[in-house]
């Protein structure tokens, strides 16, 4: 099977060199920018590839919505199988490809857009086939990850952490989407899809770290807790989907508190199965690459889909999740949460334990008080399943 | 697909509950012990089995080599899918239920036979296919993870914890294969098989937890540790292939420490992808049905092997795995050991780390002591990868 390449950055190079290695595969053309041509087994127009028979198969790894959408459509229609690790690509335009993919009789899978290497979407597909899965979520950004574990373990401060996690490549430039927890909620939206049929658009909460202080990271030493940024996906017994990411206080105790540097792990829970967590290198170059090579060798061996045939866009419901949370903010400010607990009061500041509270709630309040200029920091308190 | 089922036990009545519900899949007739036939969907011939034209694939969940091994036979030459639970059989009989399949043109998967719900190797044939693996492994007996735990995190003595994991069905009336690591054996050699196709029959060694004492608990605890019993394959650049059961020393920062109960924490390492782990039950009726269940839609979907097609038997050699150990033993037998650093010394009893020490000669030195009558336990000090 020849694999044409959409991209030549830190994957792509994985990808292209991975090709050459594997057996049953074959490096096909790579797209790059129009003036990066300066190999012959580059190209820079879509056309080059959308118009080779050889080509059966496009990888992309480019990343963002557009032009990679076009492409992939391009792709799709010319009969080309279609691998991706653009979890923007899916999140934004997931249902759209299904079911070209499908009307055109050819594949559409994406692994590495979820969990880099760890094979999370693929065992979840198939899980779907024969258990009902009740919950999906995990520690699913690596550079989020890097930076909470850099800040805890060796006390480096919120911008040392990110600038060091930018030096050795694991956060962008514009690192807003890993730090925000807007990547992570990608890459549940996809999970949500492969498990239930239903690509959330709306209604979806991201609070990412980028509240998280040296101060916060003593207190809740001090209180024998880390914290993790978890994205959660769960069906409700009335078809409510939530779809949500956010800090989370865990125990030395707890599975997530031994997933260090940039590694992620990626849970589901089956009726039947049981949960199920796997834990890999969330990003990087060869772990990734190796996630997109499983997705071509399985094309090969006859693997054709992620989502459901009738997968469909739909909506978020965030509002029947309750948690306790650890809250830092304002004394001024602290009308606003049930107080079930006062942790420490420094005439200025309040940390407290809130009594239960849903998830939108929480999310909208401490959206409304940054509206209002106070600084809010906020962590679920809940047990690992 | 309609399937039918050898074996009507803890396992067997859940994979028949799931087939009746599961999308695509049927259930066939369950092949019982003569004299139980008293429901009509139950026959007690294998012939009334190989005979059906109707029946595409046989799940068998029976245990044990015979007569597993001849009804598996009699499926795959009547042109059955072949799909077990059952390691016992795989580590003795897989080479020539893999050649018989291939030879038959049908399906011979074992997903259900190492990790119990982990999906860890189907996973790693998919890996194999792109990806060099350079080691497997991880905590792969559920009863004997159980019976640590339950010693380690509320005092049970032996003894107890043996009876509590027999109460509660982890572990079989006769408890010896798990107990003495010779379960996670076979499944390390399912892992190995898998990964390099070479099934190893000779140089094996396993030592298992059954002379692990409250007394080694509370000293471990004191330094910090845990115990878990794990399972470890690796292909040396020379070839030669190490595979070993033993003791392994945990900190709590390990993820192995955070492996709790009937729990199996399954992991390879890829040249690419970097170390996977999936943790999951590693026993019960329905983890155990769910991995059955998804090779059997796997099947439907065109997965048809696990061991790669020249898959041969072979031997172990573990003379070149070295570790420091801990071990405690006689006074009178600290010679046979280099002894690194003394731990604790009450006048009879020794405890103490050792220098590098092979695990081939770590093992037999054991056995040579209790062939003495010594009362020896080990475990090997070294950090998770």
């Amino acid at each position: 099977m020849k694999v044409a390449v959409l991209g030549y950055g830190t994957v792509g190079v994985g990808v292209y060199e991975m090709l050459q290695a594997a057996e049953g595969l074959e490096a096909g053309p790579v797209l790059v920018r129009p003036g990066k041509v300066n190999e012959p087994f580059k190209v820079d127009s879509i056309e080059a590839i959308t118009g080779d028979a050889t080509v059966d198969a496009v990888a992309e790894v480019m990343g963002g919505v557009e032009p990679a959408f076009t492409y992939a459509l391009a792709a799709i229609q010319a009969g080309k199988h279609f691998v991706t690790s653009n979890k923007a690509l899916v999140a934004a335009k997931g249902v759209e490809l299904n079911r070209a993919a499908r009307e055109n009789g050819v594949a559409f899978l994406f692994s590495a857009a979820c969990g880099g290497g760890v094979p999370i979407l693929h065992n979840l597909a198939r899980a779907v086939e024969t258990d009902e899965i009740l919950s999906v979520g995990g520690i699913l950004n690596g550079t989020t990850n890097y930076m909470l574990d850099q800040m805890q373990s060796i006390g480096l401060d919120y911008g040392e952490a990110l600038r060091q996690a930018q030096q050795l490549g694991y956060a962008e430039a514009d690192p807003t989407a890993d730090v925000t927890g807007l990547d992570a909620l990608r890459k549940i939206m996809l999970a949500c899809a492969v498990a239930w049929g239903e690509l959330p658009q709306e209604g979806l909460l991201n609070e990412g770290i980028d509240s998280f202080t040296a101060e916060d990271v003593r207190d809740l030493a001090a209180r024998g807790f880390v914290c993790r940024l978890v994205a959660s996906g769960k069906r409700a017994e009335d078809g409510r989907l939530a779809a949500y990411v956010e800090p989370v206080l865990v125990s030395a105790g707890d599975a997530e508190s031994a997933v260090l540097r940039n590694y992620n792990m990626a849970r589901y829970e089956g009726r039947c199965s049981g949960p199920i967590a796997m834990i890999g290198q969330g990003a990087g170059r060869y772990p990734t690459a190796s996630a997109v090579l499983r997705d071509l060798s399985g094309i090969a061996a006859g693997e054709s889909a992620m989502f459901p045939a009738g997968c469909v866009n739909g909506a978020a419901d965030n509002s029947a999740e309750v948690h306790e949370y650890y809250v830092r903010l304002p004394k001024a400010a602290v009308h606003s949460l049930p107080v079930a607990a006062v942790l420490s009061d420094d005439g200025e500041t309040l940390r407290f334990r809130t009594g239960e509270v849903s998830v939108k709630t929480m999310h909208e309040t401490a959206a409304s008080l940054r509206a209002d200029h106070h600084a809010v920091f906020f962590a679920a308190c809940r047990r690992s399943a």
